[in-house]
Order: structure tokens, then sequence, then C-alpha cells
């Protein structure tokens, strides 16, 4: 006979960016594991090593590509590219006609970006001037790919640590680009402007607002960003670190901007990093707008981390079963989340 | 200036059940492989075991319950329940009203399905007349939660292995039940419901139609099922078992029919054993009608396999990244993913 709290009962909560809904347990957190455990490999890499196919001087896989004696970031095509400037246009079936067969040609680029020469430092770890120029290296990717006529979107994003599908354990990001807009990029650029349409203001600008006067989901702040456990995550620390003000990509920021866009992305990784004294597998993304040569003025710039490590170092959350079925499933809440997170140093474990 | 094919080009393929994309690039395959692999724990469970908390006669976690001496399927509420029957109602925000804190109690009941006694004895390696007995158990369990006022759907599920999130060794399945009806059955049915109504044949009738002449995307069939590598298959393996008739669930089955249904469930799995001589992790899920009381003349039942192994029994495709932050993507094709799992024997590795 008690109330209905979020913070006790399980309930579903509403994602307005992409129109869907994520079950949350927050009575569950306790069940008993028997199940995997991962295994974290000890980080004792070292600074060069001439088996890392992206460590500088050092040739690539397959022997072919070598790379240059580089100094801070590195940028290239990636050797096995998911997408092609080359594919030959095509098509099969129609949906309109009830095909079942309907497969397109699609074109574009993959890119890879060593963070540094350095096989041994991510990005909490790293000087922060050498974090604003990945931030730059991002931005003269995104503007060049933006100009080829065969790319309207520009995914930039990270896969970190073996648990997150890493394949090279040099420390790096990558850009997939494409002529297609992404399924979810495409369903969030739709909510966001039939939001600001309907209710006249931007979504993430309200929830920006919101945020800061709730408090209780906030991680930290600068100038130009605030990072939140966002009240829809999934992810058990997902977080989002929003723009303050509506810039729709890398290319409307000042340098002032980037220089806080570095800024938060090394406190909020190196909050990760303390969170289980480890290096803290995730996936990162940028949200931006297309580069489909149309102006996006719903498009509101996001960061966001996926990290799947849910109580300790070694047992992650997966998301399987029910999940994959039916619709995404947490067990804590994103405000315990944000408490831990936020409670957090961010002067990483490993310098004290 | 080649042709495109789609066996060979980067493409995006339709799922018309979900209605969404995912990229395919089958070029790919071949990429090297610095990342995790998999510890695949070596299989020498014993048949019983006083640890097992899912053991005949043993205790459960936490102590209080004690499990009876079952002898074939053992069905009972998880005592972790992700949903409760008790949940007070009540929700907090309106999407309409713009609301971007939007919560909504929900109800339900979690069950769980001990496929038989015996900790060592997955699906593939059972006696035939026991699967069938674990068919007759969901049955028995859809018909039962049916009938809940507070249930609208039932989802039967199984996640197997350690890689695929099982928090317990012994052999068993899930079942979650809902107030609501999740997102992704919910999205299917009215795509089911869209397609039906404009082309005047049920999608998944028809599917079943076409693949069975163009045979490249068959893995196996009996008399009331087919397995095909669905033309959008996601996961690398991954498969679909359709009913050749259209019913909705297990309620409208003939005994004969959930005896066919035994028997391909115990067909795939044991392929998927001999593909990398492993004990193959998979989430498996059936798709069946809501049980709100109401008539579901569109629904179509299957049965999917999500398994994770891409190259071997050690290394799997990750859904990371691009993937979760853009759209889904695959390297091999569905059709290649067919050939092997159709060439496979049906006499379990173990066996011989
Ligand atoms: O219920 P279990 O086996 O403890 O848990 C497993 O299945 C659930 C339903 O798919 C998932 O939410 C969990 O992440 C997974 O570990
Ligand atoms: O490109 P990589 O690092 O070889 O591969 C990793 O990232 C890709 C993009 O998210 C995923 O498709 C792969 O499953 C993952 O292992």
């Amino acid at each position: 006979g008690s109330e209905f709290e979020y913070s006790e009962h399980p309930h579903r909560r509403y994602n307005p960016l992409r129109g869907e809904w994520i079950l949350c347990s927050p009575h569950r957190a306790k069940r008993p594991w028997q199940g995997a455990t991962e295994e974290i490999p000890p980080d004792t890499r070292p600074e060069y090593d001439p088996n890392d196919y992206l460590g500088p001087g050092n040739f690539r896989s397959g022997g072919k590509a070598q790379n240059p004696n580089y100094t801070d970031t590195f940028v290239f095509d990636n050797d096995f590219m998911a997408l092609l400037p080359d594919t030959p246009d095509g098509s099969v079936g129609e949906i309109d006609k009830g095909d079942l067969f309907v497969a397109r040609a699609v074109k574009g680029r993959c890119r890879v970006v060593c963070f540094s020469p350095k096989l041994n430092l991510t990005i909490p770890e790293m000087e922060r001037e050498d974090v604003v120029k990945v931030v730059h290296a991002w931005t003269d990717e995104f503007l060049r790919l933006a100009k080829e006529p065969y790319i309207n979107y520009v995914q930039i994003f990270e896969n970190k640590g073996e648990m997150m599908g890493c394949s090279n354990p040099h420390p790096h990001g990558q850009i997939w680009s494409s002529g297609f807009i992404p399924a979810e990029a495409k369903k969030e650029l739709e909510n966001l402007k039939a939001y600001e349409e309907k209710h006249g203001v931007g979504m993430l600008e309200k929830y920006v607002q919101d945020e800061l006067i709730k408090k209780e989901r906030m991680v930290c702040q600068n100038n130009s960003f605030l990072c939140v456990v966002p009240f829809w995550a999934l992810w058990p620390f997902e977080t989002m670190v929003i723009s303050t003000e509506k810039v729709a990509s890398l290319a409307e920021m000042s340098d002032r901007m980037k220089e806080d866009l570095a800024d938060i992305y090394q406190r909020v990784t190196c909050r990760y990093d303390n969170l289980f004294k480890t290096s803290f597998p995730y996936s990162m993304g940028l949200r931006q707008c297309p580069t489909d040569g149309t102006s996006h003025p719903y498009s509101h710039f996001y960061m966001v981390f996926y990290p799947p490590l849910l109580r300790s170092a070694t047992v992650k959350k997966f998301m399987v079963g029910f999940e994959l079925l039916c619709e995404g499933q947490r067990d804590l809440t994103a405000e315990q989340a944000a408490e831990r997170l936020r409670n957090l140093d961010e002067v990483h474990y490993r310098k004290k």
C-alpha cells in the first residue's frame, strides 16, 4: 500500500531523444552472480611496443602501410573499412511493394584517430593540451569529410577496452562516415524537431536547464558543458555531456569551447577510472548534425558514454535476452549512479 | 566499375519486422584481431553439484527456498524479479506536455524454467522427450500468466552461456511477463499489421514461401517449422525458426506441432555446438502475441537465436560504438552464415 517511488519500484522511463522506453528495476541490484567475470588484463603496457600496429614508425597490420613517426595525434584511413568510398550504386527490392529482400548499396569512409604516440596513455592520463589536439583532429576530420559529396553523416566514437570490442590496444578513436544518415541519428533529429516545433524550446536546452535545477543527476560541469547521468540512462554508469548552448557540431565551437570539451572528456573518464580503480571500458560517441548540405537548426551537440561495468571492475551488465527481444533494462537508478560518480575525485587513482 | 552485388559490396538491409536497417560489410571479415578473446570454461560440469542453486533438492541463493527433488522441468518465481506483481500504480511527467522526466510504474512477474535436473545437459544434448517437456512447461506458463489481469505480454527466452550474461550455469530459460507490451514486440505487431493490410498477405507467411523457393538462407526444416538465417540478420550466426503456418502463440499449437518445435530447437542448437565445437552461447526468444485479452490476427509465432560468436569459439562480435550510436552492423553475409550452418551435421560433436 505504499506510494510509487521511482527510487524503489520497478518502472519504465522515457527517452525523448530516441522516443523509446527503458525498464528500470531499482530493487534488483542485489541478485547473486555465478556468471561471467571479466578478465582485466593488468595494465603494464609499455609506452612503445614494436608489435603495436598503431605505434609511431611501426608497420600496420598486413605490413603494407607504415606509420609516420608521429608526435601527437595521427589520423589515417581504417585498413578494414566497414564502408568504402567506391561502392557501385545499386539496390535490390522495394519496401513499398512489400518485397522482403530489400538492400541498398552504401558509400562511406572510415578513419582511425590515434590519440598520441604512446601505447600506455588513455584520455584521462594524457596532458590536457594533448587532449585538446584530439578535439582539433576530430574537427578537421569532420570538416573534411563533410565536404565530400558522398558523405552525409560523420560518426566520431571511441571503443575503449577489450570488453567494448576494441580490437587494438593502442588508445584510439574511430570515425565512420556514410552517405546515409544512420537510423538512430535520424530518429533523434526527428524527435528534436518535433519537440521544438511543439513546445517552442530546444529539447536539450530545456533538459540542461531542468538538470541544473534538479541537480540529482549531475556529475560535473564547466563553462560550456554539463555532464549528467541522463534520466533515461540505459547502461549502468551511462553519462551524457551536453553543450549548455545549442551548437550543432564541432564546426560551430570556438577554440575556448573545444578546450572545455577536452576538459570535460578528461574529467569524466578520470571519474570513471576512479570508480572501480581500473581503466574503465566504454563506447563514447559524439552526436552532431548531418553533413548533407542542409541546415539543421534542431541539432544539439552532445557526447555520450556507454560503459558496461555494473558492480565492479569484473562484473558487467549484459544487454541480452529481454533487452534484445523487448527493451533495455537497468538495475541501479540514474540518480544512484550519478551520486557515485559525483562523489569521486578528479585526480586519477594512478597519480596519487 | 562493377555491378552492385550484395555478396561483395557494403550495403544496408531492411528488417521489415522492426522497420530498421542494418549495415552489412561483406568484404570486412578478414580484419586482424588484437582485441578480446573469450575464456571458454572447460565443460566438465558434473551432473549434480550441491552448490548449484538450481539443482534438485538444493537451497537457492539466499538460502530461503529449497528446490524440490524435481525429475524433469522445474518452474519457479525468479528470486530477483526485474518486474514485480505488486508495484503500486503511479507515474511521473507527461510526454505530451514536453516533460523530460517521464516514468511509469510497471507490474509483471518473472519465472525461471530449469530444463532438467542435470547441471551438465544443455538443450542439444538432452533426450528429445525431455525437450518436449520444456515446450509443454512454456505453454503452461504462457497460459497461466496470460490469465493474470496485470499481465499483457509474456516473453519466454534463454540466455545461454556466460558470454550471454547467463548468471547461473544450470541450463535454464526465463520468462519475464509484464503489464506493458515491450517496445520491440509492439513495433513488430504494428509492422505485421500494416504489411498485411497493405499487401493482403501475412508478412511471415510470404517470407516463408519466398525462402523455401530461394533456399540460400535455409538451415533446416520439419513439418511445422523452417529455420533460416534471416535476410536482415544482425548477429553473425543469427537464425529464425518460423512456423510455416501462421499461429499466434504456443496456445494454438497442437501436440504434434510442439514436438516439431522441440525437434527444431534441438537441431538448430546442435548445429550451433558443432560450428565451433563448443557449447554455443546465444540469447533465444519466442515471439508470440500479447496476452491483453484482444485478438491478434497478425501475430505469427517465431523463435529467434542471437549468438555472439563470429570467427571461432573465442572471438565474438561486439555490438558497440557505431552499432550503439547509429545502427547494427555485420561482416559476413546472411547467405554465408546460412551455408556454413546448413552444411553442419545434426549429430552432436560430443556424441561422435
Ligand atoms: O536474470 P539473470 O540471468 O540473472 O540475468 C541475465 O538476463 C537478464 C535478462 O535478459 C539480463 O537483464 C541480465 O543482464 C543478464 O545477466
Ligand atoms: O573497428 P574495430 O575496432 O576493429 O571493431 C570494433 O568497433 C566496430 C565499430 O563499433 C565494431 O563494429 C566491432 O564489432 C568492434 O570490435
